[in-house]
């Protein structure tokens, strides 16, 4: 099994109609996924104000959790933590955008 | 000062036409930032092998970097070894798109 660590990236665009609660709702659900024990580095933040032509701030949430190989991230992604999760919570978002990357 | 965690992801997209030995220099050069001393956690990564329509795999690399703070980060862009990586390799990528987030 191969050690490089893997980071997965998770941009979420909220509907444009979503309430307060339903925003409370997503931020805790999100804030949840950190006690998934294979995730080794964790944050969710929202856009910074840096402003660049190259800096897309367009989204609502951005996830970052890092595993300590591939298995971890596939051990994640199937975490009845990270389904509770998605299933609670995939009506809220009209997009997601994903970045996969391992260590090189 | 706010200590929110700055998370800075870059995606570089290299010109097709890229040498091996400037894909040496450009994974040299981009692995000697893990050298500026505000930087809190670090990966380099080229895409992994995760496959789903949400997920974007058609950049060259993906770069993490994570800072105590956004002062953090405001040091990191003006700091020697992150502009003479800029200046040495900036003809090599024919994108880059960033997500700069800061913690909730």
């Amino acid at each position: 099994m191969s050690d490089k660590k893997f980071v997965h990236v998770v941009n979420f665009w909220l509907k444009k109609n979503v309430s307060t609660a339903q925003i409370n709702q997503f931020e805790a659900g999100v804030k949840s996924l950190e006690n998934v024990d294979s995730i080794i580095y964790f944050n969710v933040g929202v856009p910074a104000d840096t402003e660049r032509l190259t800096i897309d701030r367009s989204y609502s949430y951005s996830l970052l959790t890092v595993f300590k190989n591939k298995a971890g991230h596939d051990a994640y992604q199937v975490h009845p933590i990270h389904l509770k999760f998605a299933d609670e919570n995939k009506m809220l978002w009209e997009k997601v955008l994903i970045y996969d990357s391992e260590t090189i």
